[in-house]
């Protein structure tokens, strides 16, 4: 029985070929290639731990660490040759850890392959409710939720009945701070690339209202005509143009939470944003932030979203490919907007 | 003896001829003229207050509301044929207010005139510490004063050991932050646009470091050699190009207090910054604020800066005008960046 651990089995990768130097992430920067591994921990290796990964996150983030920014930090740049990282889902085949052993459900930073040996696994969590489907521990139960808990409740400090807008808010963490606002008695608007998404903010996840932003010739007229007296709370998750707008339209004491600038990722040259003028006249808090400070909070989101997940009363949309060879081609999705839902890939099915 | 207060006398206005539509602010864009005003409060004004002005603080958010901006609150625009408005220090002449008593000395929102009726004196402080030269409650001991505190202390949190970068430094509001900074233990490096104001920030204020902007063709670099460990606070007087140099170089978790964009308000067009993803990746918060709103803890401030100031801890520099007729010379001045220490005009010596 034991014996079948030290198998040695093959290991397909997405490794990544060449930094993006200019113009978008297209498959041909990442190669598919398939090399071996072996099921069991290194002897005398320590506080190693071993993943056969089962979903892996298509994050916003990815694309900053795969692009040779001149402002960028080169040591977060992904490695020309070896395989791109991620959040994702996994389970324990073996451990040297004391805190996971065999056979244990995790979700956490790992590599995009099949299977991953894990040297440091203090970003590793624990999966301890498992009635719940496990991608969503990709998504709204991992780094995007966590995310939207953060950006909106410690960055953002909001009180019932005030105005929220989101950006890019039919992704995994638009989605989901868009149902905390309602849920907390505010009026939310959000918006997307498409009719579609755009209908799936208010049919499905109770956005009050929603707009195309790629169909607004004016984003300032667009966000007016939502907002008539003005943004309290604004979660951006695209930067550029959308935030210059925003920022035309906060209310005094307005807070806006940087979560992400996707519109910037595939940029050469960031754009400008021209209105920042507008944070001293309305006393505007701008505040970036990065999930991985707050993980201690991760109990209590959890208290606070699983049985709202139970109930019904949030709810969580993915758009999942299969198999890892479709990593690549669902990461291009995510950069161009295509996918619908929290961008998932799914690596293997027990 | 009571019938002098009767008395009609000239008094002499700056006026707004025109909002400035493009390019820089000009003399020419005010006029002074004389009109006349009576010595005394019209009888059933109720809580009014006459004032007769002695010092004018000439304070760059002046200029934002003496230009026709597009993204302006257009309610905070001077109007064209009104003369125009600012702090100042003031007797009082004569009072309807039970707060203000024929004699007293005031600081507070005041008109650009000789004598001014003050129809809401809600926004006049008394003046107890008259052992202070008076000039000093247009600038340190008054809106520019109370603006580096909270500015520093309020927005930023500092904390001794910490490094602190300070743009227009040789202003009203950066000298003195550059002390409180130096005061509280901090490293502290200022930049202003000539070597005069240079040398000043270095032997008058006890700053660290400071550098001449204009001969700097790479701001970051600049920045850079200064911090080479990064910024944990910014004190921006200027916004613009050197905002976003100072993004580049800040350090996790750094603060930046918005007080002024002072490089903007003389342009068409604000500049764009385009290194805001910064904010992200260093967790950076960015703070507007407006002095107003902090003026209950001007006694907190007076309590902490007067004895610096009396026992020469803290040095203060002005640059005065004489006359009202010299105002709109003064206001040219500071956005020119030609004056030396806090821009004040003197009205009238008693």
């Amino acid at each position: 029985m034991e014996s079948e651990l030290h198998e040695v089995v093959s290991n397909k990768q997405v490794i990544l070929r060449d930094l993006v130097e200019s113009g978008s992430l297209k498959e041909s920067h990442m190669l598919l290639m398939t090399g071996t591994a072996k099921l069991k921990v290194p002897e005398g290796s320590g506080n190693v731990v071993l993943l056969k990964n089962l979903f892996l996150s298509c994050n916003p983030s990815m694309g900053v660490r795969m692009r040779n920014m001149k402002v960028g930090n080169s040591a977060l740049f992904f490695k020309p040759g070896l395989p791109i990282s991620g959040y994702g889902v996994a389970r324990v085949l073996d451990s040297g850890s004391p805190n996971f052993k065999k056979g244990d459900l995790v979700w956490g930073l790992t590599t995009w392959e099949e299977y991953s040996l894990i040297i440091a696994p203090g970003t590793l969590f624990k999966i301890e409710h498992d009635d719940i489907p496990l991608s969503y521990y990709a998504g709204i139960l991992g780094m995007p939720g966590l995310t939207a808990y953060v950006g909106f409740f410690e960055i953002c400090s909001p009180k019932k009945g005030e105005t929220v807008f989101i950006s890019a808010a039919s992704g995994a963490v638009g989605q989901l701070v868009g149902q905390f606002a309602k849920l907390l008695g505010c009026y939310v608007v959000g918006t997307a690339g498409t009719k579609e998404k755009v209908n799936l903010l208010k049919s499905k996840f109770g956005f009050d209202e929603a707009f195309i932003y790629k169909d607004e010739p004016d984003l300032d007229a667009a966000i007016k005509r939502c907002f008539p007296e003005g943004i309290d709370i604004y979660l951006d998750n695209v930067g550029g143009r959308m935030l210059d707008a925003v920022l035309l339209n906060m209310k005094i004491r307005g807070r806006i939470a940087a979560c992400g600038m996707i519109s910037q990722y595939n940029l050469d040259q960031p754009e400008g944003v021209h209105n920042l003028m507008k944070i001293i006249q309305k006393r505007i808090r701008i505040e970036g932030f990065l999930t991985t400070d707050h993980f201690h909070l991760y109990p209590k989101f959890l208290e606070l979203v699983l049985p709202q997940i139970r109930e019904g009363n949030i709810h969580y949309l993915e758009d999942i490919t299969n198999g890892l060879e479709s990593g690549p081609g669902a990461l291009v999705r995510l950069f161009s907007g295509r996918n619908i839902g929290k961008q998932v890939v799914a690596v293997a099915h027990e």
